[in-house]
């Protein structure tokens, strides 16, 4: 949950007054996202997303997000999108803070995803990858196998004080990883973060991808394995090989992984499984003891990790 | 912020079977109200709220906060309105809480109040208590004088690590109000926390009152002094007597305070202060310390409460 900043009605209301969008009736801060302060807007011309941009998002990056979704869009793919001022810009100033007006967009995330809904996320997947071919812009994925040995260095020292032998088994995994990481994949726009919070459904249908802010130009394989550890997991920790077939087939429906894809795609779980728990025991470790909001648990990630350990090919995942 | 209870996409699909609002097409948790688990609910026949009631609302209360917003309404004020299930029920159980869907009302919360939203919540503050005359079921405060030795006696030993001196001054304050509190004022209906994030504005105009789980039977003159204390200080903790005079006038162009409720205002005010100095100083002695959210100041409480003491006369609020 998260509203960082407070926002006056003085302040919005001053806002607003750049965007034809009506008169402000309500505005009410919205318990979503870890990055940003987001708000809901009532105005005389609907319901929109007020969105503050906290320092974890770099405002350079900004320009590269707001294209992308529109971008995505105009190729059929369903995202919030920007509203553009009277003079056209996507991006304001609230607050000292960079902030934008987005669509609403319906739909709900599923706490509990089932078989369908992995095929269904699979699909929305490849559909992205698909519409982000021509996209113009460039960013480099900081949270690829070069960022991991720095939030190693950050945290890796108190590692064993989240659980015992957790900071030797990270060493050996990166330093593997940093040796066989594959760099001859297809490259193009990635989620990366496609979590069930960020992939709104009506029924078993997609209605919405949300929360482009990890988006960056990586492998595209990487992502699936981003989404084979968010999805096809059961709360036990076990892999769900049912769920993963459906993710996995779905996808290759609409975007044929090529067989160097397939054939590294336990790599890339494993890289993607590291990157969790990394970020996940860096935040950990930051968060001063008895606070109220918990950060999540690292420790889901390391058990992924061990299930992908064992792996030999991409069998083991789904594909046959 | 509040969401303290995650609600799944399947539980509030079964909750919403029972209600006449149409198909779910979004939920997002609202960061707004302590008390409670507040979400926002797009269906096909528009946009509610939901609120699920955590523990600090006692479930036998409900029943009285339900029916007087209902009756507040039928009689010409604006609040949001409980949603009755098909069976006529206002209330639900929901991931085993209460639980009850509302109207969305528009309107913000200011805040920074300036004279003329003082005095229009004096006259919606009069007209609760004439609206709320004939209301027939009754509800002790729990939170007037004869409730606040127990809260010192729960922080009291703890309060001087606030701030040195602070536990003999709320002992001796204690102790005379227990002594002077007036007992045969005219009673009612009170909000008991009219606060500036309970009155929603649009414009200089109330488009409604929110936000009434601590509403009760007691004094009408004590909510004014709760409204003097909310309203009518600067951020420098200064009372401002304009803001003071436009709520007192507004208040009495539609309810009239008697003489005895006008020369007893002084202490009102310092029970008012008293009041929230206590809760306020419970909630900040039981947070872990490093924690992400913040309690209140009770120290804001300590310096109206001084103001208070050094009053002789309703006059110095700003009563002809």
């Amino acid at each position: 949950m998260a509203v960082y900043t407070d926002v006056s009605d003085e302040d919005l209301h001053q806002f607003l007054a750049a965007y034809d969008i009506g008169t402000l009736l309500a505005y009410k801060g919205i318990a979503e996202g870890v990055e940003n302060s987001n708000f809901l807007l009532h105005t005389t011309a609907g319901f929109f997303i007020l969105t503050l941009y906290e320092k974890r998002v770099a405002a350079e990056d900004l320009p590269f997000f707001l294209n992308l979704i529109e971008h995505l869009a105009a190729r059929g793919l369903t995202c919030p999108q920007p509203v553009r001022s009277r003079v056209g810009e996507a991006l304001g100033q609230l607050v000292s803070r960079p902030a934008a007006i987005f669509t609403f967009l319906d739909g709900m995330w599923i706490r509990r995803p089932n078989v369908a809904h992995c095929g269904a996320v699979g699909d929305a997947l490849a559909k992205l990858h698909l519409a982000g071919a021509d996209f113009g812009m460039r960013r480099r994925n900081r949270l690829s196998v070069a960022g991991w040995r720095s939030l190693f260095d950050t945290a890796g020292g108190r590692a064993d004080t989240v659980y015992k032998g957790l900071g030797q088994t990270i060493s050996c995994e990166l330093s593997l990883l940093e040796h066989e990481w594959p760099r001859d994949l297809p490259q193009g726009v990635i989620h990366a973060d496609l979590f069930p919070d960020n992939v709104f459904f009506l029924g078993e249908r997609v209605s919405g991808l949300i929360d482009f802010y990890f988006a960056c130009t990586d492998a595209l394989a990487y992502d699936v394995a981003i989404c084979l550890n968010a999805w096809c997991f059961e709360p036990d920790h076990s892999y769900n090989i049912t769920k993963g077939r459906a993710l996995l087939r779905s996808y290759m429906r609409t975007r044929k992984l090529t067989p160097h894809e397939i054939a590294v795609m336990p790599t890339l779980c494993r890289g993607a499984a590291l990157r969790f728990l990394l970020t996940r025991l860096v935040d950990w470790l930051e968060v001063p003891p008895g606070a109220l909001v918990k950060p999540k648990d690292p420790l889901e990630y390391y058990r992924k990790l061990r299930f992908h350990q064992a792996n030999m090919s991409a069998r083991d995942y789904g594909i046959d």
